[in-house]
């Protein structure tokens, strides 16, 4: 998706570590007009496979997930990361580990919200090493639901994720895939 | 806003302590659509006040910002609420307690997205004792950017959030405003 790349080269900042931090407008600070068409492009990708629900999980997968389904006119779930005063003890959890912070939490989502019926396209702001793909992945499978696949926003190519998700049958869509970081210098493979 | 209204008599749970979850369409489970139109209903309300950006907090006030965002074709911040390691040190930051919750959080905005040539409209889920809105009006404050309003989905109007923040000056928009929540039955102001 050539807009997402050119803002990427743009604003994206480099750190160690393989580290890309894109906050101008995806991860702290959105420009909702990109992620409306973040949300087109996913919906032209998966609109022919009978999407009934988009998943996600918070706080960063939101924005894209809300566009998604407003394109693909369907619900949104999103993941909540730890268990809140608020929600109820109904839930299907799943632990991820986060690679860049080095922590694992827990995900949960509602019973009430998936269910075998549903047809379920997974959104994500980033792919790396797939951790958090696979955790919603399970609670797809503990819902009985069925998984469509997963729309990325920007794909880590020189890290796991994407390798470990497709030899597990999961159809992986990335709107940018990122080749290598060369002393700060950003190179794409799409 | 009569849509809003109405699922929220429709679809909302209310729980002891005056605790409404609307986690259907709001919370957990987003409804894009109806989003959408409360994206265009805080538009029509703040369209015409030079709105530069919509802040808000991380989780469940991402969606409605960003559509307000879209709306109002301006960038959208929303402040995280912990320290992670991938945000850098030079930070907006307030403490913010949670009445439902019984804790606080702090929450941070990143220097580079708030100046004083900003004009910022607050976009959130809930109003209840204002304290969410007080701490994105402080760091708003530690920017030099102009507090345009706060744009509220639901009010909870038996608490004190619309007194405290329209006494300090804060103009304040809520989409619906429960009166009371009578033996589970809730009933609105506005």
């Amino acid at each position: 998706m050539e807009i997402l790349k050119e803002r990427i080269l743009k604003e994206g900042k480099v750190f160690h570590g393989n580290v890309i931090k894109v906050d101008s407008f995806l991860n702290h600070q959105i420009d909702p007009v990109l992620i409306k068409e973040i949300g087109k492009e996913f919906c032209r990708r998966f609109g022919d496979r009978g999407v009934s629900k988009v998943l996600t999980i918070e706080a960063s997968g939101i924005p894209v997930a809300v566009m998604t389904g407003l394109e693909l006119n369907v619900p949104v779930v999103f993941a909540k990361k730890q268990k809140s005063a608020n929600i109820c003890e109904n839930v299907f959890s799943s632990t991820i580990k986060s690679f860049t912070k080095g922590t694992a939490s827990t995900v949960i989502v509602s019973k009430e919200y998936l269910s075998n019926k549903d047809r379920v396209l997974i959104v994500d702001d980033f792919l790396a090493e797939g951790q958090a793909v696979l955790g919603l992945a399970d609670i797809i499978k503990q819902s009985g639901a069925s998984l469509v696949g997963a729309g990325i926003v920007i794909e880590k190519g020189f890290q796991e994720g994407c390798k470990r998700l497709t030899s597990m049958g999961i159809h992986v869509e990335s709107l940018a895939v990122i080749k290598s970081i060369d002393e700060g210098k950003i190179s794409f493979d799409i």
